[in-house]
Order: C-alpha cells, then structure tokens, then sequence
C-alpha cells in the first residue's frame, strides 16, 4: 500500500496543482472553464493576503492506481483539522449531481446534501457580466 | 426617494451586521443555524487576515419601506466593481430555491444557476461532524 502524507501546499507545487486541477475539470467535463494560469495560482496563493488555501497529498511510491487507498477521506479529515484550527464551525463542497463516487464519500464522512436539504443553488456571475455591471 | 450610499464596513457596524444576519436568517426560515457573535464577527471580518469582506447600505433619510429602491442591484454593481479590482473573475451567490425575489434579480443582473444549468450541489461539514473527522 502507498504511503500518503498530507501537508500545506508551497509556491513551488502551483506547476503540478494546475495539472491536477485541469485533470479534475476535464473528469467534470467543464475544461473550457478553467482559465487560471500558474502566475495567477502564486500569486492569488502565496502573496500577503492570500485568497485560497491548499493541501497537498504527497504519495509513495507513486502507484499506477490511486483509488481506492483512502486519499480523499484522508484530505476530507486534514481539512477538517485546519478548519477547527482557523475557528471555522463548518466547512462546504460543490458537487456535480452526477459524481455519484464523490457523493457518497461526503455523505459516508457526515456531509449533508444543501441543495437537497434546504433547496440552496448556486448563482455565479461570469466576468463579462461583472464588467457590464460595473460599468467597465 | 431615499437617498443610498454603498460603502465598506467598518468593525462598528458588527452589531447592526449580525442584526441584518439575523433578520435574513428568520426571512430564509433558517435563525437556528445563526450561531456567531459579534465579537467572532469582528475578529473574523476585521483582523490581520479578514475571513470575508463586508458592503454596507446606508439608507438616508431611513424610509418606512425599502424594497422597490434598487438596493440589492446597487450592492450587486458594487460586489463586481470591488471583485473585479481584486482581480477576481466571477462571484457566486447562495440561493433557496423558493426565494424569487432574489432568482429573479440575480438573473435579471446576469448571473447563471449553476445548479439548474450543470448540477452543482452545496455540501455541509457541520462542527460536530468537523471534530469526529479530526478525532477531537
């Protein structure tokens, strides 16, 4: 079995986390969305106020087969920890209706469906709207 | 007509913000999931590194009624223009699905359900369930 290590992500992981996240959009079949370049994961992560925050899953040896060995609840639980820590009293996912394997992750870990539950939809205003609206 | 002036919020405000927070929470059929104090509010909104970033509406002179002033799209404009100097290219919105007042503007503005358009649910860790992931 691989051994995982959690731990906070660097400056220098925004080359490989930009991967990941293409890899993550394309699953979620949404690639056209992604327009985030590696200047702008530093810079948005790493300066003096930072927007985002980023764990990191460390796996060895690297195995040609990765589910299965219990990295997402690990991540799930290491968030967990940095939100008590921070103060934080909850902590949120997005989930596609359809990504049912991530679904049932949650679910099994104790999330609660909102949308489901309460009937919360998410609204996004895209940034052609933005500039209109600002007058820009 | 009132007269509206859309500004920053200072750590004075807290008392009145959490006031607001408490009548949108009744309004949303939700005030037990109210639980923060203003004194988490000014820590958490006021400190080195600020968890969220307020708007506040003054109203001048304060009529008896508010609605129909165009205040919830005079804020929206003014989320995007601060967005967009922060360099961020979209905001999203929370919103129950009852609440047409609040879709209809929101899509009356531009934005898009994410939810209805690519199925995006809304997952909750609560604290309690944060506490037994971290084993505390």
């Amino acid at each position: 079995m691989a051994s995982i290590r959690i731990r906070g992500a660097k400056e220098e992981d925004c080359g490989e986390i930009l991967k990941l996240i293409r890899e993550l959009a394309e699953y979620e079949k949404l690639s056209d969305q992604v327009k985030i370049s590696e200047e702008a994961l530093r810079a948005d992560g790493f300066g003096e106020n930072p927007f985002y925050h980023c764990l990191v899953a460390e796996i060895l040896p690297a195995p040609g087969e990765l589910q299965g060995q219990g990295i997402g609840s690990k991540i799930i639980k290491k968030v967990a920890e940095v939100a008590l820590d921070k103060g934080c009293s909850q902590f949120r996912l997005a989930v596609l209706d359809w990504n049912q394997k991530a679904i049932d992750l949650y679910k099994a870990l104790g999330a609660q469906d909102l949308t489901e539950a309460e009937g919360w939809h998410s609204f996004r205003f895209e940034e052609e709207v933005m500039k209109k609206l600002a007058g820009r």
